[in-house]
This record gives C-alpha cells, sequence and structure tokens, in this order.
C-alpha cells in the first residue's frame, strides 16, 4: 500500500476566537474535519473553511462532539439518555452535511471529537451509538477511526464504511490501543521517529507496539495536528518525508 | 376565502427548561414554526417536535432568530456583518430542514423571529438579507410573513412565496403595521374582538386600522401564540370560532 | 432535637425560561440555594431571588455546578484540571457572595448541585475540592450535605462546618447513602412514608436503611424540592406535618 | 502633566481560546481591564490574569460587557430592560471584584467594553445607567471613559471620579469624539504620528481635531491594544518613546 490520506481538524475557530493556522493547514492535507459548532465552529467558520476545502479538493467530514464549548469537547460527560447524544451527533453530522451541500462539495466522512471520540474507542456502547448517528444521516459517509477501537468494531458490524487512521506522534499498546498521555513514551516527539512509525504503518503493513510487537494494519489516513505550535512547519516536512518515499498522499475513497 | 392556516412558534424548549405546552398546541393548529437553537431549541427538542408535527399533520417551518440564546432572541442587534448573518439564518433553516428529512417530514416553510423578525419588518436591507438566506437553501420554501411589509415586499421582489400573516390581538396602523407595543391599544385582550377582526380579515379581505381605515389584505395564516397564560384556551376557542363561520382550518401550501 | 431547616434550590431560571414557582417555596423554606450561573439562574434571576429571600427571612446560600446549562449540571463531567474546577466554584460562590451583599442579606451557606454533588459524595478527592472551594471564599460559610458521605468527613477535617441534610422522598443503603434512582425503592412516593422518615430522623435521630438498620443522625436541614408538579402543595403539607409533631422549622446557624 | 497611565484589555481567553499575549502586555502597561465572562473570559483566565496583574503591580479593573460571547461583545444590543442590564453590569464588576479580593490585590476601576461602551459614549441614559452599576458596587472605583462623552458627563454628575482615557491611533472629530471607523481617516497608521498626538495630549493638554481645532485635555490613561498583530512591540516602542520624552508611565490613582 503506497497511499495515505491527511486529515486534520478544521474550523474550531468561534467568533471572534481563532485556532489554528486553517488556510495554511488546508493547503498540506487531504481531508478535513470540520467542527459542528458544538466544541467549537459556527456557521460562519464552517462556511469559510467548508469552501477553503473545496476550493482545494480537500475532502471535507463532520467532526461532531459532547455539547460542551466552554471544554472544547475535551471533558468527558456522562449521565445523559443515550437517544439525546444520539440526536445530538446527528444534528451535527446533518448540519455539516447540508452547509457542505449549500457550497456544492459533497461531504465524505465522519470523525468524532475529542472527549466522545476517545470514551467511544473503548466503549462498545457509545461506539455503537456514534455508529448509528452516522447512519442515520447517510449510510455512505466513512467513519474515520483507530483500527482495535470499538468504534472500529461497531462500524464494521453495522456495514459502515471505516477509513482506518493512524498516528504519528503517538506510540501505541499491544492492543493497538494509543499509549494513553498519562503514560511515559505515549507521544513520539522526534520528527525522525514519527516518520519511521508512519514508514513501517503504510509500507510494511503493521503497527509497531510499545512492548516491540507488530499488529497488522491496512492505514487509510494519518492524523495530522493543526493547533500545536509549529505544526505547519511539522506537517510540511511530514508530508515531504511520504512523499520522498513515493507514498501518495491522497483522499481516502469509497471503497 | 374561506380557509386560514393557524401558525405557533413551536420548539423553544431547551435542556431542562420547558417553554409552553407543545402537545397541546400541536393539536390545535395547522403549522409550526421550530426554533433552530439560536434562541431556544435543542436538536432533542427539534427533533421531538417534528415528531409530533409529522405524526399530526402539522406543517414544520424553520423558525431562525439572532443567536442569542440569554434574550431569547428578543434582543434587537446590529454591527454584525451582513454576510455573517445571512450565513447564521441558513444554517439555521438548513440544519431545520435536514431534521426535517431525518423524519420524513419535508420542510415547508420559514418565519424569522423576534428581533430579527421585527427589525426587519421595516428595514429593506435586513429583509432582503432574510429572503436571501431562505433562498439559498430552497426557493420553493414559503416565506410567512405580514402584509405591508419590507419582508414581503423583498419576497416578492425575490420571487419566493409568502404565505400572508395576520394577528388576532394586534391592532394595525394605517400603514398596516402593527401598533407598536409601546403605544395603547396595540393589544387586543377582549377574545370577542380577536375573533370579530380575525372574521373581517379572512372574510371580508381587509385590515381594519386603529384609525377607521380598511386595507386590503389575503390571509393566508393566522399567528396564535403557544407561551402565554391559557394559550391553548384562547387558541382552543379562537379555532371554534372561526370554524363556526364555516372557515375551514388548514395548512397554506404551495400556489 | 425538635428543630429542622427546610432548603430548597431555587433560582433556575435562566433568561426567558422559568423553572420552579420560586414565590410560593421562599414562603414555605428557610434557606434558599440559589443557582449561580453555570447550570442555570442568571445575574437577574440572583438578585431577584436573593432580594424575595431577604424579604421572607429565608437563609441563602450558594448553589455552585459544573460549567454546563445545556445539561442542567446533571452531566457527568471529568477529566477538567482539579485547580480549574476549584476557581469555577470559588467563582460561583464568590460572585452570589457578592450579589447577597449588594442586597444586604449575608450568605450564610453553600451546596453543591446535581451531578458535582453527586460525584463529591462518593469521591473523596472531589470532596476535598469543593470544600477547598468553599474555605477559599469564606470559611464562615456553612457546607450542606449528606451525612456519611464523602463531602461530609472533607468539610469536618477541613474545619468548614456542616450542615447535616436529609432527605424525605429518598431511601437509604446501609452506608447511610441514598439508594441510587437506578435501584427499586429508592424513591418514596407514599407522603405519609415521607413524613414518617423525616420524623423518625429529627425526633430520633437514626436514619432507617432499606435493610432494616438504623444509623444515628443529627440532622439540621431538610431538602424539598421546587421543581416537580405539585411541589408547593407537597412542601405545604410536609411543613404542617412536621410542625403539627412540635418541630420549629427555622434556618439552621452558626454552631 | 508629564504622567500617563497605559491600560489594556487583557483576560480576554476563553476555555481552550487565547486572544492576545497577555504575559507580555501586562510588562509594558500599568493597567488591566479584565474581562468579567460574557464578552469573554472566564473564572481560569480571571484568575490567572489577576495574578499576574498583581505579581506585576498592574491595577486591575473590571471590563464589563453584553452578555453576548459569540459576539465578542461587539454587537449593538438593545431592547432588554434598563434595570436588567445594570444588573448584568453589576454583576461583572462585582464577581471581578471578588476574584481580586480573593488574590489580594484590590479592583480599582472599571472599562465599558466593546459596544456596551461606544453606545453609552453618545448616549445619556445608557451613560448613567453604567454609572449606577459602577456606583452600586463601590462608589470608590475609578470610571475609565473618553472626555467629551456622555459617559464622562454622568460620572462627573454622579461623584464617581473618571480616569480621562486618550487613544494613540484614532483621529478626533471637532465634537472631542473619536472618527467614526466608516469614515476615512479614522485610524493613525503612522507609529511617529500616533506618538505626536500622544505628546500632544499628554504634555500640551489639548486633543488634535481632524479639522485643525484643539480641545483642551487632561488625560491620565492612554488605551493600548493587545490583540491587534504586533501589538506587543508596538506598545513597547510607544512606552519607550513616551518614557524618553520625560513623560512617567504609571498606574492612574484616586484623586
Amino acid at each position: 500500500m503506497r497511499k495515505i490520506d491527511l486529515n486534520c481538524d478544521m474550523g474550531e475557530s468561534f467568533g471572534a476566537y481563532t485556532i489554528g493556522d486553517d488556510a495554511a493547514m488546508m493547503k498540506l492535507v487531504t481531508s478535513a474535519n470540520v467542527a459542528c459548532g458544538f466544541h467549537a465552529g459556527d456557521p460562519v467558520v464552517m462556511r469559510k473553511t467548508i469552501r477553503m476545502a473545496r476550493d482545494l479538493g480537500v475532502s471535507v467530514g463532520a467532526h461532531p462532539s459532547f455539547a460542551d464549548l466552554y471544554g472544547f469537547g475535551r471533558r468527558r460527560i456522562s449521565g445523559e439518555k443515550p437517544e439525546d447524544l444520539e440526536t445530538q451527533l446527528i444534528f451535527q453530522i446533518l448540519s455539516m452535511r447540508g452547509m457542505c451541500g449549500l457550497e456544492d462539495h459533497p461531504m465524505t466522512h465522519v470523525k468524532t471529537h475529542g472527549a466522545i471520540g476517545n470514551m467511544a474507542a473503548s466503549d462498545p456502547e457509545l461506539a455503537a451509538l456514534c455508529v448509528r448517528a452516522v447512519k442515520a444521516v447517510d449510510a455512505n459517509l466513512i467513519f474515520v477511526t483507530l483500527p482495535y477501537s470499538e468504534t472500529y468494531k461497531a462500524a464494521e458490524k453495522a456495514g459502515i464504511q471505516v477509513a482506518c487512521e493512524i498516528y504519528a506522534d503517538r506510540t501505541y499498546t499491544d492492543k493497538g490501543e494509543l499509549t494513553p498521555r498519562s503514560e511515559a513514551g505515549a507521544v513520539i516527539h522526534d520528527p525522525k521517529q514519527s516518520v519511521a512509525q508512519v514508514l513501517e504503518m503504510v509500507l510494511e503493513g503493521h503497527i509497531p507496539t510499545t512492548s516491540g510487537k507488530r499488529l497488522p494494519v491496512e492505514p487509510e489516513t494519518l492524523c495530522v495536528h493543526g493547533d500545536t505550535p509549529g505544526a505547519v512547519d511539522i506537517c510540511r516536512a511530514l508530508r515531504a518525508s511520504l512523499e520522498e518515499q513515493g507514498i501518495t498522499i491522497a483522499p481516502f475513497g469509497r471503497g
């Protein structure tokens, strides 16, 4: 496999507040996960972000979250009725799809944001809820998620196409999960090591784990960050390194 | 003309907060203007309201507003970029249409809420902005608004179908506008007088003004209130009075 | 012990939204826990509620919550930095105290709201955090909380005076905790049984548990609800029953 | 007069969103107007900002606004009950004062933010409302505002001390008001011209107007911006230029 998509969270500005340099990142990535106004974003930001993506040929997906602007969707929230949470996700996906339609740029995918994404990755019920929300809107949407996660399993079970996502700057446990940030060695700070990990996953088809194991993987999209210091330069270097190895950077598509 | 629609603002509850008795009102009206989450409403409320309307054969329209939950959309807001305000309205109409599609109950109309509706009625630029927002989503949507208003003129100019709206409990100036609430005699408190005014408008085709003039009108929808004390009883009595006079209560439709 | 305070959550309206009949409840209770704008309430509601309490001689306390208007503070939230959560609580207590000072009605107590209260009751770290927030504002504030809870222990450990709170309509486990609502028999629906339980706790000084045990208790305040159907009538009857038994209804005070 | 205060709006970050480089600006100014959570800011940001100010000897004031996070307090809002708006301002001033007390750094002043400040400057009733809100909290607070404004007059009439504020980068009309941004020549882009204007106002005691007139002024504080590109460098250069001319940069104080 010699092709990979680069996905990045975008459209996370809100009102007078700006996060990330979307204009620069949009030139480097092939998929944009656009905030839906629940953890970040607003209609004006959504529209502007979709237009930028469309004009640069970047795929747009919905990036739904818990309703939590103050916590930027990073607070772990429980205690809601599941059907209410599902409706909140549906609303976000639907309204993003509507805005994409307005700008003649069909929405391709969904990637959950922050706490709800992390929680669903290891919670079968929440994973199934997220997948139901995607399917309720459009069974042809692609669900971007980690391999070896409950969300991955739930999507497969529901017959929703998954784009298998990998990380350059995070290490993996033997279960194929990201090493929790609370543990040492969770984050890869060395750019060379990051590139090496991605090449191994893309070219050799396996995930290296912290204990030295190798787990099979067929990566379709690589998550890059837009809101960290030096994000644009890091992404540009990563992209160049992948292209040097003959890897094509292109959006994932319907199988 | 012996037919009239009854429209009511609905879906204005939010989270733990309830406004109005939507379940009771939904049985009395023929069109529901559903809040879009900007002045009131949330995805769960929207979905529940649309389902109720669908099950009772009530038409659903978007009821967009300024972004102003705290002020319930009643604060007059200016100073935004017009294109940003337009995008906010588009977002609300689009997302309501999306939710209606989800529930297989096609959205029929748009009625602006509170301060933006009042301001647009007498401001040609804001009126044109509101109409552009409707048209951007779907040129087949019907715009519910007052006769003799800038919004009415703007919709006609843009080729958007209007449903001409009348009030039972408000008096009219010689310009055909509602008497401002700040003036004496703006509100009709006597139910009999309310019914008489509606009958005059529906059966005789003119608006009685406070100075005694008569302005021609072809009313298609009567606005009823759901959030005032005794709202359900008032609406039930009004509906019965109209039916007694042989007036059919039915949704307005595409001309 | 023949005296008890009645406390009720109040000031939970927001903007155009109303919850509960505070004007009626205020005449029946002796302490009001007033929402601080994080799960409910706003400055106008706070001020109005404080004035009502002052004019009726009702004690006012702050009723702080997670920052969660949409969820009415009932969603369980984690993942925030503890020091940030502590600052949020401090802010709420401080600003309520400020508003009380404005109206010449000194604030007497603090009672945490909803999810944060429930979580802290069984989480020693969160309990200690809540108590630190109270103490940071004023070490003379009284902390209203359940006996046999982590919050009770944390307050005692920190030297903060506690007002021991009991419930009329909830049953108790052998640990002295409220039976979780998810379990059968958690809620007492029979008013007579409610009164009997309160009398047993107030007059005999012990909590009856679901297994038939008796746990010692020195109740100082009884929690009554203002936002349930028939709340005012239920409270009036409860108050009358207690007074018939010679129990004085009066605010708790500094020991 | 050879002394001037430099004031800057600070603490306008919110949750995950950052605006301005407060840490750098705090080293250059002598007064910080701190956002109160209504247009920007949150308890964590407020506390952090107050601590920075205290540690650097910078005076802290409340910077209250309309309740308008989405619009960053820049949307012009009307239609609220005056007493409700007054209570909202009081709440903001009170809670900021509370947070300052918590950090042992007494609050010195109030400066209204954005749209409400602009509107009050030319609206006697709104100006009087703002001044009443300040006085309701503490008649010893200093009100920072423009000379020749309705707010200036209202504060003087109410016996509230004013700190007369000037701008370096804005021109003035013959009425002593800032030239509206909608007009050509409203903003001074040339740093040398900015410095020259400030020196004229501080050293010679008059405001130069666009028509060439000179209006008497006794400036006490110069407004500097923290959220524009290059803000820190611009402020550093301005400060250096003033100090070169022998002007002392120091907080305004009680007269």
